[in-house]
């Protein structure tokens, strides 16, 4: 049979194929509340193991989690000049703290305005940088080094679920340092983190590089990020981590006093990933069938599906499905018996949309023979078939974490081959650029597969990357960003015809 | 020596005590946004082994976590009357989307005016039971079980640290059900996983009971409470949990076809507790030095403070600690060695005020010797000398998380002696109530330790109800609830005359 277990595929509709995945695979969904989402059970749970993961990572490279206040005085968004140019446009704010009933209708209470307008906090350097003012005397109180999981909005007037939305939810590390050295180190240390967060748990391969400097964070000396190549050829930034300079510092009077007794002003960091990271999942694994999700934040990784007939001997089998599963959480897989009263085929169909790495189906035959029989979300199909595979109850428990690690790592080089068969060398006008990418859908949605494009540029900034900015703006096309493994560069600039600094990738991007 | 690690001691000032406990103690902070606390990691750090505790126990009993957006539409609000009366009052109301800049101003962009405001949520029933009210069709859906860890917001005039701030962090449960018996026992079974909770994670004692009818959750039919004994006799709500009826269901339209095919309103549920848990762990373990944590909830169990001199000797005593906290680790035992240059003797101070559960020092002796010195902090002195004991290293590691058990249990049976002890009954008038608990404070702070009376009532409801509350409000105090552990009753109610049905608590309470 040829039929898939979604309706369009990648290659009839890329965007309507990733709202069928995130539907069908019950992650999640829009809300009443424009732009917001609501985060189903099933993505709930990839975010909790994305956070858990990560979160480890985090505090291993000695940062501590706090908490800030979810608004922010207008008056301190306005302290810092880049930020507010690069934030101060679509945010949520409030104005006023009651509502009352007039005459049966509810209504915001126009006695009950803030003297101080709040934002919701769009990202929180200017909160947390206030805080670090009053925490910090002393070069002993740094490094100073902190991160939050919290929810952030801005106000985004086209959202796509876990892409972009209003509301997101995400981790912003932030710290201080005494010189450019110690917070440069740290902002690279933190997108290696990321890099390898990425790779390793996400099985989604990145390039860690440089954003130039018109893609820079609203306040930021340096900006780097993890880019990662979707199934549509489209780069998504994963991932970002800013050197700030002395800009916080300076706006909010960050300052230390150093060993010589001489107050210095600390040079400051943040860095973010975010339920966008799911959305890079989905795009950079799901298949024609749904989602498949690596086994490190698959919620559950083995699913038991008994093959119940509505009939006494049901008892029987699904008894000897739980020990199949306390034997394997016992090996510290996550697993589940799907016991719900549906039938098994619409059962499996669904574990199959929503990415469970291994699904078992166990009938009556399968008890007495003591065999497993299984699908690799990994390897779905043989052709048009569902490639069923077996082996002995024992040695499918036995084996489980091995074939977890497997799938693990097939999803990782599967989408790494993708990544490095794609990114292409050697156009060296901006015409051949322009006509590598050919004309982009009107809808902005990219059109058919191009992958990335790797150029050899001078670097320029100023109004001479603006312009270049704008030429490729014309074309749908990005500076991603610039890769921190570098080939030796020669011969010109693409766009300036200067001699050439380094590359960089060109892409179109979410 | 006589001196305590704190400026104020509970007997002088308890709100000024409890103050010094979350400032010393490094646990929170105010911040510049009106009522919304920084929490510092060390609070954030009892707050995730909060989370990480009750999240498994919620999940044990079959609920999911999701999420769902952080404003709420103003109409989803006005749909329930009483939920209206409840929360319309005092919450955040975001009213435009947009701020822009004015001859070098920032200010709000009249042109970005929200159509419809959207509230920060201050609870979530409207915007989960919109919905609930999509994904439940069947009786197959039902029961359907969720929970959400989120930020919610309601605008407080007068704030305190942890215990009533304008945001807060919490969990809030809602669920759907067929009838009223699988609801009530839902909310039953929440408010046990609650109590049990709260004596076996926090240590901390309390009381399950159903909150009278003036006191109930806005929209509620039956509202069910954990109350816990402060150390000045008040009373702190620590959980609540709500059985809804079909209130939110008739109110949002959330029905199910029953196995007969009619379609029939749910009924549903919601429970939560919130970072004011941690309030209440300050108020029922903290000393006159500070906090004192129960092991299951201190970010660190087993903290080492080398004794440094700042001499070539020192990295040999760092190294030997560090073996001890390996040992200690592979226990499964949250241990630290404090290394940060400052003096031994003020870190121990600070993490005696932090309420770690064991400190130990170790000196160029110690090492030699073998044996380890260490404070238990639940009982950090004898008389006014600090208790230090001693152990061979070899005892200290094996009998570590047997002495942490120890010290979980000690608090708790402290915490509970203190809550039997202070339940006065016999009082059978009211002018014999009003003398039990005298005038109350004109600051609202309670006054000396009472605790709390528990009397015999009839279970009025309406407007006799509301005139025994006023009565009781003019003593500064409520009737805090039915405790589900009731002896028989015969006898007057202490308020109406009419025959007692049931004892209830009345407290003066946060």
């Amino acid at each position: 049979m040829s039929k898939r277990a979604l309706a369009v595929t990648r290659e009839a509709n890329f965007p309507d194929w990733y709202q069928a995945v995130v539907r069908d695979g019950d992650m999640a969904e829009t809300s009443p509340v424009r732009g917001c989402m609501i985060i189903k059970p099933w993505g709930w749970g990839v975010w909790e193991r994305i956070q858990g993961e990560l979160d480890g990572r985090i505090k291993e490279t000695g940062h501590e989690n706090c908490y800030f206040p979810l608004f922010i005085p207008m008056s301190f968004i306005a302290k810092e000049a880049d930020h507010v140019e690069g934030f101060a446009k679509e945010m949520a704010v409030v104005t006023h703290h009651r509502l009352k009933n007039v005459g049966g209708k509810l209504v915001v209470d126009p006695d009950a305005k803030l003297e101080e307008p709040l934002i919701v906090r769009p990202t929180s350097e200017t909160i947390i940088g206030d805080a670090f003012q009053r925490w910090i005397k002393s070069y002993r109180d740094l490094p100073l080094l902190v991160n939050q999981w919290a929810n952030v909005v801005r106000w985004e007037m086209r959202t796509r679920l876990f892409l972009r939305t209003a509301e997101f939810l995400w981790q912003e590390g932030h710290t201080a340092h005494a010189d450019r050295d110690d917070a440069m180190a740290e902002t690279l240390k933190m997108l290696e983190v990321y890099r390898e967060f990425a790779e390793t748990v996400l099985a989604m391969p990145v390039v860690a590089g440089e954003k130039p400097a018109n893609e820079r964070f609203p306040g930021a000396d340096n900006t780097y990020s993890i880019e990662a190549m979707m199934q549509d050829g489209k780069a998504l930034q994963a991932g970002t981590s800013h050197y700030l300079g002395t800009h916080f510092a300076q706006a909010q009077n960050i300052q230390y006093q150093n060993a010589e007794g001489q107050l210095t002003f600390c040079h400051t960091t943040s860095w973010g990933v975010s339920t966008r990271l799911i959305g890079g999942v989905i795009m950079t694994h799901g298949d024609d069938d749904g989602l498949r999700l690596p086994p490190k934040i698959a919620p559950r990784q083995i699913v038991i599906v008994p093959m119940l007939r509505d009939k006494p001997e049901d008892a029987a089998l699904i008894a000897y499905c739980k020990e199949i599963e306390r034997e394997l959480k016992a090996a510290g897989i996550r697993t589940l018996v799907d016991v719900k009263p549906t039938k098994s085929a619409e059962k499996r169909w669904n574990w199959v949309r929503r990415g469970a790495p291994v699904i078992v189906e166990v009938g009556g035959r399968d008890m007495a023979g003591e065999n497993i029989t299984f699908m690799r979300r990994d390897r779905l199909r043989d052709g048009d078939k569902i490639a069923a595979l077996t082996k002995s109850r024992t040695d499918f428990v036995a084996e489980a974490a091995s074939l977890l690690d497997d799938i693990q790592s097939s999803l990782f080089s599967e989408a790494k081959a993708r990544l490095d068969g794609n990114i292409v060398t050697g156009i060296a006008t901006f015409d051949a650029l322009a006509a590598f990418f050919g004309a982009a859908a009107e809808d902005d949605e990219g059109g058919a597969f191009k992958g990335w494009v790797k150029v050899a540029w001078s670097r320029p900034e100023g109004a001479e990357l603006e312009a270049i900015a704008d030429r490729l703006k014309a074309l749908k096309l990005t500076i991603r960003n610039a890769p921190l493994a570098q080939d030796p560069v020669e011969g010109p600039c693409l766009f300036t015809g200067a001699p050439a600094k380094e590359f960089v990738l060109i892409a179109r991007a979410y």
